[in-house]
């Protein structure tokens, strides 16, 4: 975590606003985006003076490093509002760490913490009309880095381009999803960047998916690369599964995304008294359990979905159904960690963040 | 490979040319460009007419699918001259072949063999004064495609920009290289997209290289990343080893590229006599050989460098320096290359593409 003394943000207004045109009922995920977007240069050796100015095109060479070389980072994140127009963001420090974290196996300089956070807050306030109140309703914020340098030989770039983009979000999955096990691709590997939220590890994705998708799986949950018997993540969510009343997840590692939503699921199950285990997860251990009826569910966790329950897994042929059950800890997870997302329940660990 | 009819290119010649500002003496790889580049859009399920417009910036989306999942691939060529002014490249089918394995890989629509080839072409007569003849010099050219479209939902694009930019080039690597074999980092696995040009391999490999340059190693020689117990790439170069008068290099296989210069020299040494084994290199193997005498040479072989001689490997600690020898096989291969890239030896195998 870099400290450094911020400047003031270079502000430019958008003269008029788009809002008036988009029907927040009917938003696509991830394609409508708001007035402003937060912009830093990093050259000369150090981030430049943040500025905020209307979402726009860019200009870039094509010669830029990430074009080439996939050197680039994110996260994502989101903005709620309350019933009194309250703007709340959800363990905001957490994303700042990551995407440093990320940023430094891509050998991208870390983004300091004050730029950060005045960078959400300037944007947020110039942009709160688009964050609607309402469990469900929020505004997806992506910031990002990537290098900009026009030079095409494999080493890092000396300069590099942190924006932050806003894109106000329904839920991202509607409805259950069904998921297969990986045989045969894989996400990443042991000593590999899986645990960073790199572009590349999203693109390599798309392909297996897409081959997921056309035998009618939304979803892959990982496996490990060397032996594909332990369940990992899935790619955009980590996995829970319930066995009996018992939660079990897989542990952070080089190839696990360390999720924000992840962590704060077992923290509730701590407060809830709910067992969690945090271990490795076999396939076959999930293939026999749902055999024996003990798989009572299985769900994802991450920004974009918050909790998306699982009705069906496919392994080596089988396809495993998984009844709906009442109460289930998915239900149970989603709106305890949306009810403290919309302040609308007790933050007893202190994850509400107020942009003033 | 999609065979389509092609349209004609339309081309929109620069007004004035940069090159008298270039010294060609001093070039630092990947930085200077051309006056032109190649631009094709694929919008509405299909490639566009390509065009030919002068090198520039250009103007994409913030929210570009590229920027955030890294769903881009590229290639490597070069054009060479000859004292006659005639130019050529280098077995250019396979760079098509390639390029277009990448994209599947990536979930990319892949590009037509005849855009491909008249789009080089085209950009090959209008820049050719940018070739310069004799051995070492080449025009670096540089096909990659970008995911465009802007939508930040982790999903594949609808819209993509294929481009060839080109870029005056001498040898990559100057002089002799040293490498450190990987032992906790990794590039590939199983199942992933290793064997693909996706450009998020690249800059995943930025931060271990970072650690190995500061030890004193220019490059890291990947190993399996189950074991790190097999020796595979050197990430922008295949690797040969020189046991006695044997030359062993990895197969081919997921984590694995199947590098053009790799396939020529192994092609070459069966036309010289010299046997050459493809199979799995372990690390102990290489160690022992270095111990025992029997190691003369290793040396990296891609497009950007040809054949890089390597002087020292690092493995747990151990630093093995290799002597010089005489007639090496590395330089016997580089000058085999050179002589037929540039039209200075019989071309055996229909290697050379001249560009008319």
């Amino acid at each position: 975590m870099i400290e450094s003394p911020i400047n003031e943000i270079d502000i430019v207004k958008a003269k008029t606003s788009k809002i008036e045109k988009v029907d927040f009922n009917n938003l696509a995920f991830g394609k409508t985006f708001t007035d402003h977007m937060f912009v830093c240069d990093f050259e000369d050796g150090k981030w430049q003076t943040p500025k905020i100015i209307p979402y726009q095109a860019m200009t870039i060479e094509p010669s830029a490093r990430v074009f080439h070389y996939g050197q680039a980072v994110f996260e994502g994140m989101k903005a709620y509002k309350d019933e009194n127009d309250r703007v709340f963001l959800f363990r905001p420090e957490d994303n700042h760490r990551r995407i440093n974290k990320s940023a430094a196996r891509m050998a991208i300089p870390e983004f300091p913490k004050d730029y950060f956070f005045k960078g959400l807050s300037e944007l947020l306030n110039l942009d709160k009309d688009w964050i609607k109140p309402g469990i469900g309703n929020s505004l997806y914020l992506r910031p990002f880095v990537i290098a900009t340098e026009p030079a095409i030989s494999a080493a890092p770039s000396e300069t590099y381009r942190f924006m932050i983009i806003c894109s106000p979000a329904k839920a991202y999955y509607k409805g259950k999803v069904r998921v297969l096990f990986a045989e045969k691709f894989s996400r990443s590997a042991d000593g590999g960047v899986g645990f960073a939220k790199a572009a590349g590890n999203y693109g390599a994705q798309f392909y297996p998916t897409s081959l997921a998708q056309k035998k009618g799986f939304q979803q892959i949950i990982w496996t490990d690369a060397s032996t594909h018997e332990y369940l990992e993540e899935a790619g955009t969510m980590n996995i829970f599964f319930r066995i009996g009343n018992t939660l079990i997840t897989a542990p952070n590692n080089d190839r696990i995304l360390d999720g924000i939503t992840r962590k704060s699921v077992i923290q509730l199950a701590k407060d809830l008294g709910i067992e969690c285990e945090v271990r490795r997860v076999s396939v076959k251990e999930i293939r026999a359990a749902a055999q024996d009826g003990s798989l009572k569910e299985i769900f994802g966790a991450g920004t974009a979905a918050v909790i998306s329950p699982i009705s069906a897994f496919e392994h080596a042929g089988d396809v495993f159904e998984i009844d709906d059950i009442e109460e289930s800890y998915a239900s149970l997870f989603k709106q305890g960690i949306l009810n403290i997302q919309h302040n609308e329940a007790e933050d007893l660990h202190g994850w509400r963040f107020e942009i003033k």
